[in-house]
């Protein structure tokens, strides 16, 4: 079996690499992948194909990836020295309701990204960490300091090109058998929204006088629904 | 470094096990991760460790967690296979905005717990597939006929005992350093909602007459906010 073809027949395997960019851009999260058997900082394994997946913020940068992370994370470090690594992101869009268990499901998008990361070198990753930053909250960076030598010494950004990915896509209805068709079982789907933010609260020790800024307005504002 | 002991200072390690309860029994998804590299279903990795992580529905039953899906599956052949498996899960609760990029973080909930996968039983497939069920629309399987020989033969449902975990919160407001709380950059927290759902939607095939059933309306409408 080829890792990156979808084996199932019900969902549909999605090719179009502006499709997978799309979901790159709205996820908030990734899931890393790494086998731990053969770095420093995971345990032996004995040869058992040991295995970690840690959560974290992701940005794409054109055709690759970056992900940060302290340069005290063992995750982060393991991840850091080139071994294979797997990237899956997921959007659950929705409950689908069949007639029965066994044609129900999710209505989702999901990519799963093959490659190695690679740290991105000092001089380029003040760069990198903009790009971050303005992937969570756009217009943030143009609102803040830049980083000190010492929080970027800190830091570790990693990097994954773009290369070896599948993306499947589930978004269709019920997919009963005619005999439950004919039943008296209902069928539909629960559609499910994205993550929404809600109202800033600003933090115990903001000083007086200071205005939510742009970004944050932005992005608990989202464009079109008010002031 | 152990692989249960979180590195990181900043965020707050959980061992209470009511807490990881309320993480798995709350997401929707996990993030499984698995080596390819001994299994038939993958491609030789020559040693490279190899590692796939995909994403699937969870459902806690006491002390075990359960996942299914095709017999056609690659990933779940691999999963049933007993080789290690680590399974995460994770709830992103919040932006942090600090007063600068370094500080700036994610409130979130995450676990990962480590194990290995086995297949349940062909006779108590029909009561783990209940509980999966009921993990995700409670009160469906009251509505819906049982399942039927072909349906459960055609069905991977594996059990992984909860067994070696560890679960990390991090639920603070921005930490800068006082020079940056004297400064003109604001801070808070954007909180973010978990998925919501919403209004269902009919099938295009269901047939008339047929009314929302309990299961749907209660998970579309939580308890506490109308009729």
């Amino acid at each position: 079996m080829k890792r990156t073809t979808p084996a199932r027949m019900r969902e549909l395997a999605v090719s179009e690499r502006a499709e997978l960019d799309r979901l790159l851009d709205q996820v908030m999260i990734a899931h890393v992948g790494l086998s731990t058997g053969h770095g420093e900082a995971g345990h032996g394994d004995g040869g058992r194909g040991d295995v970690a997946v840690f959560p974290t913020a992701l940005a794409r940068d054109a055709g690759s990836i970056l992900i940060h992370g302290s340069t005290g994370s063992g995750w982060m470090r393991l991840a850091a020295d080139g071994r294979p690594a797997c990237v899956t992101v997921t959007a659950v869009d929705g409950i689908v309701v069949a007639r029965s268990a066994f044609e129900s499901s999710f209505r989702y998008r999901s990519a799963v990204l093959f490659g190695a990361f690679t740290a991105v070198p000092e001089d380029a990753k003040e760069d990198a960490l903009r790009i971050i930053t303005e992937r969570i909250l756009p217009g943030r960076s143009g609102e803040i300091r830049a980083p000190l030598r010492r929080e970027l010494a800190a830091t570790l950004v990693l990097r994954m090109p773009i290369g070896e990915w599948s993306m499947k896509v589930s978004a269709g209805w019920p997919d009963d058998p005619a005999e439950d068709v004919a039943g008296d079982a209902w069928a539909g789907v629960i559609p499910l929204s994205p993550p929404r933010p809600g109202v800033p609260e600003p933090a115990p020790d903001l000083r007086t006088g200071i205005a939510v800024p742009r970004s944050v307005r932005d992005a608990a504002q989202p464009s079109g629904t008010g002031a």
